[in-house]
């Protein structure tokens, strides 16, 4: 077992991603003890059931021992909890969260800040597509980056701790890297917004076609619409607060995104089959570079045909 | 060891779906003798090296005493290949196809015919995104929804031919389903092809956004990008001809995809949350229709975080 980075940290909001904290920290020694708060009883009656660690009965009592607070709530939450946690918080402890975006995270997160605590926002890329606190486990963040957005202008106080945060991550699995909140949010912006915008909206056009195609859209999904529905199936409310906290580089994304459709619907409608293989060709490099960077797995279609069928013919 | 349904067949294009059908015919005793044909003397190479079957020097040779004829080859070339095949093909023997669009397949297959063998064509709901002779592999169609658009107006023998063909796919581990050619169309429009249209293009959107950021699309695609380069990773040629044949359908999907994705966009620019959460909603209900059905794996992340990494803390 690993030395803990932390004696004591508070878990606010007990969802995929908090419960995966609780159960990690516990089973790699990251914390010492760890205490959890979610403003939803049932979701502390099913976190205790779970034996994620000790419930706390309100805010403030969860995170006013704690050396790192660890704020779990979808984006457009972050800022209340935290206002409501700072002033309990003891001298010298860390503030961070795991939101998707990160300048209105660190906003929030700094606008709450009272300069006794040291706000360093995060987000680890990694999640699936369930919800709640039974849908965390250990090993979620292993392999998985996990972006620190540090503030800047910040002293030597600040550096110490966000080194220990990073520490904290590493012990949990995660390689950690630093960058600028608004470099952060443009990139997650092509690599995770918009997917999954685009995924929320094959979705919805399918559905539409659902009714008139007799549940025909499922029984054939394997052609390829099984793919989106997957991410499609992620958290409404945390994915309604990206949007809306990420404004300027999804749209800006989503405008390339239409351009590009334009040129391929084009050249649909006026048999352009230059024009297509050109596109689609250029797509199999990027996958081959994202499997080369462990990015995603070599098997294919997902593994879904192996291990082979049980029946036989 | 079942009784082959066929006591020989011929496959022409031999590429994954094609080198597939030749080792599940094998696996599963579904023909008596397997017999292949490729018009690159490359790939006719690799096939016999691979040990698919007997490599036939010509088309011709390689349908002349074959009981049926399946055409795996892009659906552009269909009729091509067709034409060639049909004038060498024996009284009653069964013409058919694996193409993506079935329009456009049964008027290729059709016009090459010639009152002498039945036309049938059909369309496995099975692939990966991997292409070539040595992709294939014998599960393939195990589970799968092998689709027949039978020619209407036809006699009892092509009844019989019908289900002779049928009980093919039966034994290669399909679930068969006949349907009207235009209807098939229409499905598999917004299953399979505005799926993958959508994939190739969030690729090439990515793509140029790539140089700027530095290889930052990849490093951070676990954040959903990577599930959509899976299928654009798919055959650039087969996926040029599929939109070019199925140009119709797929421009009325993708305008409902654009009108659909003008909603959301404007719900993000006016901050309209309640239109965001409703339409994500939404989604969540199909991701379990298609896990329930039996058409995805209900392991989440698609099964990327089991097992458990080998590596410890």
């Amino acid at each position: 077992m690993n030395d803990p980075v932390f004696s004591r940290i508070a878990i606010i909001g007990v969802g995929l991603i908090g419960s995966s904290i609780a159960r990690a920290s516990a089973e790699y020694g990251a914390a010492g003890e760890v205490i959890l708060y979610d403003a939803s009883p049932e979701v502390r009656d099913l976190s205790a059931k779970l034996g994620l660690g000790t419930i706390a009965p309100t805010l403030e009592a969860a995170v006013s021992d704690a050396d790192c607070v660890i704020v779990c709530v979808p984006v457009g939450a972050i800022g209340a909890v935290a206002a409501g946690a700072v002033p309990a918080m003891k001298y010298g402890a860390i503030l961070t969260d795991v939101g998707s975006v990160k300048s209105e995270a660190a906003r929030a997160l700094h606008d709450a800040g009272d300069g006794r605590i040291h706000v360093i926002p995060g987000h680890p890329i990694a999640g699936t597509e369930q919800s709640g606190p039974e849908a965390g486990f250990p090993t979620l963040f292993r392999g998985a980056w996990h972006i620190l957005t540090p503030l800047s202008g910040q002293d030597e106080a600040y550096q110490a701790a966000t080194d220990q945060l990073a520490a904290f991550w590493t012990l949990l699995g995660a390689k950690v890297e630093a960058m600028d909140a608004g470099r952060h949010d443009r990139v997650l912006a092509i690599t995770s917004h918009l997917p999954h915008l685009i995924a929320f909206n094959i979705v919805t056009t399918a559905f539409d076609l659902e009714s008139v195609e007799q549940g025909e859209v499922v029984k054939y999904s394997a052609g390829g619409f099984r793919d989106f529905t997957r991410i499609a199936a992620s958290d409404p409310v945390m994915w309604r607060d990206v949007f809306l906290n990420n404004k300027e580089a999804v749209l800006e994304c989503l405008g390339r995104f239409s351009e590009d459709l334009a040129v391929l619907q084009r050249a649909i409608r006026w048999g352009d089959g230059d024009t297509l293989i050109r596109e689609f060709t250029r797509a199999r490099t990027i996958r081959k570079a994202i499997i080369d960077a462990g990015q995603d797995s070599s098997a294919v279609n997902f593994g879904r045909n192996s291990p082979e069928p049980e029946e036989d013919a």
